[in-house]
């Protein structure tokens, strides 16, 4: 059975078993299944992994690869047992991970950021321009069938332009969390005719106008400037949320905030749906504090359905956290996952690691 | 009554009647209202205006303002009779208007191009994002209830992602028709990491090689190209359509267009409904002859009801017509159309002439 190079010295060696919580199909299993060295364990079904499968399975496993909905908590940890060392999650949120728990007992976790950076960045810059020009209520329009009895007037289904058109023009846009995506997202909106950028970040970190200042210049705008929450809120014409999830961050877009935005302005959320109060979010849409919203991703989801506000909200589009859903970028995310896997496994530097 | 500058003389003289088929609202109808020498006769409802309405009200008139909706056909203008001079139409496309009847008569006519290049260029970047993304599909799943039921999986609702993400990657963009708007689109998805433009200009149109190197040069591209109808179809991975209507173009993009595209491709119709084949287009996407289509123009709108195969097909986005919907856009025509109708009345070049 040894075939040299990394697996040799396997013969007689009880295989490593491998969980793998969601089928990666015939690009990516290949990796997996060409280790002779493993015992590769499939959740079998195109489907959410069910707990009792995982837990059952996951016993005396050594790696295992999974995804934002399996929590990996003590749960899962005492399940899996002391044969367990690294966990890889095709996701670039970690939240589902209990990192006190698998850093006592020296697992080693990988993670999938950066390949999704362009796909989630195209996205954002979607929901803006879908939430400014009432797609949720023109698609619906059409789907009806009311378009023959809808009669063109000038200013019908008119938003607020998301492009500057007259000379001299301002567009500000703001970001809550300043990181990768968010910077993808601003370069894409240059050619619209984004002439500022204002951000919010971690309140321990670093103000670094120096770098602010080198990215304007970059992008040839006139100002990318880091700005408190209540700045952030009253001089964007779009906020981007676009920081991390968790208890921490959870609500940071409320009452307070949206009342202090401009009426004109959208506000799109494609990073996690904890960040937004959406109770909060539905009545600014419905008593047009701001113009419209666009969301990826929804607290609580996926138990979001026709009763919930913002689905309900005809100035919100709701989108099922479809933000990495691309060909290329899953691809990308799940060839990750598995080096992750296979690095951890083999005892060498992941190339994505979140704990080692 | 007299009041000086542009109006002086017309003491006793009659006013010139000027019929305004679309409430132009409270932001532009006073420059139509302050005009003393001018009786103004306008739709009173907040929908298309009549054909009977407009033939009584058009007689004797000296100018009017029309939208798209409206022909300036022989009836038309033997219904004025001789005192129209001026006719502006609120919209960049001027398929309604006879342009040898009104020639023959010595009427001016003025349109509003340019000022709807940003609105439109935005809403094409947007449906291409839109129809890669299978949003049509991912927002019916939200607004049917069923994201609750829906289970993660790694590549469902997956589709090709419009920008490059892997290093040498390259992406083609095809024009069917290059100017103002198509320009426009263009340089909103450098950013995005396209590397090729292709393009199809009317077979009577000179190449331009040396413009064309320019541009590229200019957005920091690989290559602008002027290319035949078969490899705009072949190397294009969103080909964008921004010609005008018109019998001329009537079903360039038609199956065999269709046949020739990538299966990854997208097709976007911000132009006229006349020039995509919408039979062939349905037929295309069910057979998956391309990935997916976005399209805010149908022909025969707006009789263009849920059993249109368009409206029916999964893979196609449609919009009822809203590309130049912006309130900063309309009120840029708004204004432009009342522009070029006082100048016309006034004996004055019009500022976005159409028949001079």
């Amino acid at each position: 059975m040894s075939h040299g190079g990394d697996n040799a010295g396997v013969v007689g060696r009880k295989k490593d078993k491998v969980v793998v919580c969601r089928d990666l199909k015939e690009k990516i299993m290949p990796l997996l299944y060409s280790r002779e060295d493993l015992e590769v364990v499939l959740w079998p079904e195109d489907r959410a992994c069910e707990r009792p499968w995982l837990l059952e399975n996951i016993k005396g496993a050594a790696g295992v690869i999974l995804v934002l909905g399996e929590k990996v908590n003590t749960e899962f940890l005492e399940a899996a047992g002391p044969n367990l060392r690294a966990v890889s999650t095709m996701s670039v949120g970690h939240e589902h991970i209990d990192k006190v728990e698998v850093t006592k007992r020296g697992i080693k976790v990988g993670y999938t950021p950066d390949v999704l950076t362009d796909a989630v960045a195209d996205i954002s810059v979607m929901l803006a321009l879908m939430a400014s020009r009432n797609v949720g209520e023109t698609i619906d329009l059409v789907n009806r069938g009311l378009w023959p009895a809808f009669s063109w007037s000038p200013f019908a289904f008119c938003g607020p332009q998301l492009s500057t058109s007259t000379p001299n023009a301002t567009r500000t846009v703001g970001f809550l969390g300043f990181g990768r995506i968010a910077k993808a997202t601003l370069s894409r909106l240059v050619p619209f005719g984004v002439t500022h950028c204002v951000y919010s970040s971690r309140p321990t970190s670093k103000p670094d106008p120096v770098a602010d200042a080198k990215l304007a210049k970059e992008l040839n705008i006139q100002e990318v400037r880091r700005v408190s929450m209540d700045e952030l809120a009253s001089q964007s014409d779009v906020v981007f949320v676009l920081a991390p999830g968790g208890a921490e961050t959870r609500h940071l877009i409320n009452e307070d905030f949206l009342k202090k935005m401009k009426e004109s302005a959208i506000l799109v959320n494609t990073a996690r749906g904890t960040l937004v109060d959406s109770d909060a979010l539905a009545k600014a849409l419905r008593e047009r504090w701001i113009w419209a919203a666009g969301v990826d991703v929804v607290e609580g989801e996926p138990n979001v359905d026709q009763t919930h506000p913002l689905v309900k909200e005809p100035k919100c589009v709701v989108l099922p956290h479809i933000g990495s859903a691309t060909i290329e970028t899953r691809l990308a995310m799940a060839t990750l996952a598995v080096k992750n896997l296979l690095a951890g496994l083999d005892g060498k530097p992941m190339p994505a690691p979140l704990i080692t």
